[in-house]
């Protein structure tokens, strides 16, 4: 069988399989699941185009790992065969334990981390294909010498960032946020085994800065994509609840076995009860069919949130730099109450606040390094000419019903 | 409430809505719902960007429509503000009336064509809208007086066709089918009544014509996807025909009401039971359930289909320009069956063929009219030096699942 | 010397020097000089953005050679280092004879072809460079027995072609007339020494050839453009007659060789005399010099159509599909004597005709040959679904000031 | 006459002309001339694609005032007619006065200033329009009541700036320094008769900064462009030296008016003998004749720059932070000297150095002006999370003949 596919790629043009295990891991039903999990959750509901999935982000990774081993050997860094192919598996499957709408689903219904699922399905996959997986999961782990490697899957300038950040403005059509990801790939080197950046390439990176903090405040932490996620958190937990307490309607099977049991990390490593093929079953679908399926559901609280999140009639939410006080809550509350007068109300699930944070840029721990044309490496932070103004940033919001108290 | 909402889009940046009207009619739950309907059904499977939905395509038309609106009334064409709303209604309702993966649904759920129920979705929401879109309704339906209006939403050159076509190879990166709509629609023209394209626009109307039928090959007849579609029919018939026999389990409540009942054009004016509603709920989350429930049914044909549209396994199809012989087929049936002896096979399920036409242009009924530079009219096709020659190809295929023989 | 230079190119992004002898007949006065003359003459008063020079367009006819010869070596295609090197050296090299603004040069002041002039150059590059010439000259001549290496240089899709209509519609501005290049690059391959098209790429080519027709009528032909080099060759006659007559102010030395002498390509062949070297001095320096340096000129005639030039005050053109009537242009005569009758005029350098032809495809000599999938050559003209209508379109035009009789 | 023509153009696609007057002026023999004064100088020796007029930047900065004054009005900023047309002359004469290759020619020929030269045209222009420029020249001088309209032509966020940095990134090839010209503008606005930058403008304009700075560092002070600039003025300089001491070959008429004569600002004033009018003949063709014509000048040191400058020998430089010892100088110097034994040789003509300086961002004077979404402007340096490190960079440089002493 040819396994020399070419997808069509909107962002990228093609994007060419390079190895024979490529083809074959992505044929196998665990990464074909990606399809069906969107890798923005509800962002499409601000951003129409945002429907691209995981399984288009991990082959868009691969594809920007290919590119990036090509530019460090042509620089003289040695990269054997065997370790391209591992570098290049292990960020097909970086992100193969994610869920459906994971923001969502990791703080409610699984309590692993979605790092910690990938690692799982790495290994059952190695089991799968007799062990080629193992300098990929050494790689994966950062248990493997040649540490540039591992940054190229997990750093501040790693090919998933690099993807995902040109891939999700692409969708979004927010194009302020594109990146020039193929110059940054160009600039890349390795120094003392760790990966660098080429001093001409520091425009590049700066832009980059740039527009990774604009992905965050207009598409990662958009208002509209907030309320609607916090939505589906909210439902899915009175959905839990409900559950708890007897009601069975309106729940899929895959989705009310994670509502029966408590999984945690040891559960998926019992065998025999297979959690890992269990949660291989979730995606989208179920979800969404979740909320399909309890428009109509007697529960006012539950119907009230499904109907929302089916007809995208989302909450207000507020945003502001400090927490929301206790007595404007209140206030809100007793609008909501008296609004829904007719209704039995949990108030919890309808008015609730939260907080949000990002940093532009940290010079603790892992700064990106910059290759000197003298041949010395900085920190970009210490670089002349190049502004870093290290800041975090907290933004805490409030959630309520889009009520008109003098419509009643 | 501020209904000047903008929409960002990949394909065109920013799409504003021009109307109030407009919003609301966005807003309704109706067309909300085309948000959970691929434009293109399976197509993904080979380009996995091809996500868009039906909601994304009837925005684009609209923002074409406004364009065009603008192009023309430049040019002294008299459009007053009731007819420009009139035609934007009409154009971002004209595709309302699609279900999920309407190809498939068409012929087998369904008898009545999304034409005749996106009129009854239009005439349902005049009701709700107490009658602002009885212009849009004549429109629609070529009742009203200025012609040109309804070819913008219906016609060789159609605000439907140019967003498609322009937004279908933008998401599957089939970047050779990208179509010079602005300069198309900058040439735009009224004469007598009908639209008409300026002289000057010609070359790009026969790289339209060039870019329509790739498209054609490449997009809308690709091999895989005639594949994946077929197969989905062939599971959905065959579920009907468990259904029909008495089967219950892995059918959602929506879809089932379609199995039990025969609806036709007349079921859908009786208001009682109410089926246009009914038909609101389907979208494609009903669709892959039905997929996803049924991939361990008992039924051999039916979780084989299931499996196979789940997981990617997608059925061999050839493809030639005459019909497939008998003698071809029997020999292909029984190297299946004999593959799949030890299970129960319903052969007509598994081994299938069929045929697909497209014409790349067609000199009869309305051509594309050009207005020369001396303000004559002509039919494209008399226009020298510019090589139309109409042609109409069919193409028959034959699908199969993938087996190998010697395997087993 | 670090020869591996890498060029920035707004129409490829980056072009790199694939052979260091590139590098160094780059570096030669002759190759150097093409930067002081530009690709499209006057066409820059139409289009603004046309101040490409035929420097630009050789490196960008080289850039496509090398993908060309990569893609078909990545398909089995054998074609040694040297042969790989000739081919470059030959496209880098094809257009070198070309002098300033050679539809007008070539008509009056030049005797001999940019075809000749090129091979003229070639031979004396390849004594500069020792013989390292010899195959580039071969391939050049159709001397070699891989034709196909001769038909990238020279014939229906050849990488000149490519590259200029690319960069021609690029700098232009009329975007429509892009071609996709790299598409069209990509399907080629060789078949019995000939290069051929695979059948995928048949759209391409369809839509390469309508936008070869649009710049034809658009650019290459445009009206203006028309007149503006039918105006610099009167210019150029006008002060040529003057020089014969004993007038030397206002003449240029390099140019002044060039009308005290009839050069003709035995001249060019003289040694001693060295006419190449004369011929290579020359440059759109020399031209618009001359222009400069008349404005003020005795003659009217020359005067007037200097200034003409200079501050573009062009002449009128009519353009229509027969010839002009003797008559109507005897009117046009009279008008203009009218209007000057101050003056002495020289009727014929400011009323005249002329005629210009294009043909979109022809089907005599060679033929664009397509690989069908089964492996089967045909020429594109009998490919089904694919339509080309071969066609001869001649376009008569007559030029004179732009004059209000009114005024006077 | 049709004055509705439209340009077309690579940067922004079609350049429309808004008023009559303008059609006119653009028609004028002295906006004529700036069809032949590239925009940036040599700069094509390094990036071949940079051969961009001042012509076409002036048409790009109208285009982009036209949509600035859109933008603000659609605000509900009041600007009328008048206001309109004066910003829109103003903004296409802002450049009307530079001569050819100013930066070598205002240190060398001319002692006036572009600014002041523009000044000029624009009242001479004013006299030959009978007053129709008054209100361009108060706008353009900053007399005049709104002063954003002045900050639109001069400022941190003018139409000039925005349109050179975009349109040089683009020919020059240096995509990175591209910059969002479209979302700038759509978020300018006024507040206390002052041009401000709305909120949500402030990654763009982060990104703007960026650019801007790159563009400093890549092509306007790039070594290469500088070393061709210098070896320039050089030349210009010792052919005026030569001037001065009898030498007349080789020098133009236009040019050597010139050299005989010290033109400054008052001499420019002076109707009777037309300084003025003698500017506007001069342009890049009589500098680059003047070079051609001294390539075999008698003087060694002006036909060895001569000969470099047309053939692209440029001379070596070198660069730093700190000023290059005189130790190291005449080390250089005497190195030439050596090498050059046979010839006379001017030192001070072939080794030289100077300083460039460029600042990031000024918090000193005119700052960005941010418009918050409360409604409060701050200065763009006290927005929180977007950073600016105002910096001021100086480099010097040491230029000298690329000479090979082992060669001797």
């Amino acid at each position: 069988m040819n396994k020399k596919k070419i997808f069509n790629d909107p962002v990228y043009g093609f994007i060419a399989i390079p190895y024979e295990i490529i083809f074959d891991l992505i044929e196998h039903p665990y990464f074909q699941r990606l399809r069906r999990i969107k890798q923005l959750g509800l962002t499409h509901y601000v951003y129409p185009g945002a429907l691209h999935t995981r399984f288009h982000h991990a082959l868009g990774a691969m594809h920007l790992m290919t590119q990036a081993i090509e530019v460090l050997r042509s620089k003289g860094v040695d990269i054997t065969r065997e370790e391209a192919e591992g570098a290049t598996i292990a960020i097909l499957l970086h992100d193969i334990g994610h869920g459906p709408f994971s923001h969502a689903l990791e703080h409610t219904i699984i309590d692993v981390t979605h790092e910690e699922l990938s690692l799982l399905f790495l290994k059952r996959l190695n089991i799968l294909f007799e062990g080629k997986l193992d300098l990929a999961i050494d790689i994966f782990q950062n248990n493997y010498g040649k540490r540039f490697l591992y940054q190229l899957i997990s750093g501040q300038l790693d090919m998933d960032r690099m993807d995902y950040l040109n891939r999700d403005s692409f969708f979004t059509g927010v194009s302020e946020g594109v990146i020039g990801y193929h110059r940054i790939i160009k600039m890349l080197n390795v120094y003392n085994g760790e990966l660098v950046v080429e001093e001409k390439g520091l425009f590049s990176i700066e832009k980059f800065l740039v527009s990774r903090r604009l992905m965050y405040w207009q598409v990662y932490l958009h208002k509209t994509v907030l309320s609607a996620e916090q939505m589906l958190i909210k439902m899915l937990l009175r959905l839990k609840e409900l559950f708890d307490n007897g009601q069975r309607s309106g729940i899929h099977d895959t989705l009310s076995h994670f509502f029966k049991n408590k999984f945690d990390k040891t559960s998926f490593l019992d065998n025999e009860f297979d959690v890992l093929n269990l949660f291989a079953k979730l995606d989208d679908y179920d979800v969404f069919t979740a909320i399909k399926n309890n428009i109509e559901n007697s529960d006012f609280t539950l119907s009230y949130l499904s109907k929302g999140l089916l007809n995208r009639k989302l909450f207000k939410i507020e945003m502001q730099n400090e927490p929301f006080s206790e007595k404007y809550k209140r206030r809100i509350e007793e609008n909501v109450r008296r609004y829904f007068a007719k209704e039995k109300v949990e108030i919890e699930y309808l008015v609730f606040d939260g907080v949000e944070s990002i940093s532009n840029y940290s010079t603790k721990g892992e700064e990106i390094k910059i290759l000197l044309k003298g041949g010395k490496v900085l920190p970009m932070s210490s670089c002349a000419d190049h502004g870093i103004i290290p800041r975090r940033i907290e933004k805490h919001y409030l959630c309520y019903p889009k009520i008109n108290l003098s419509e009643k």
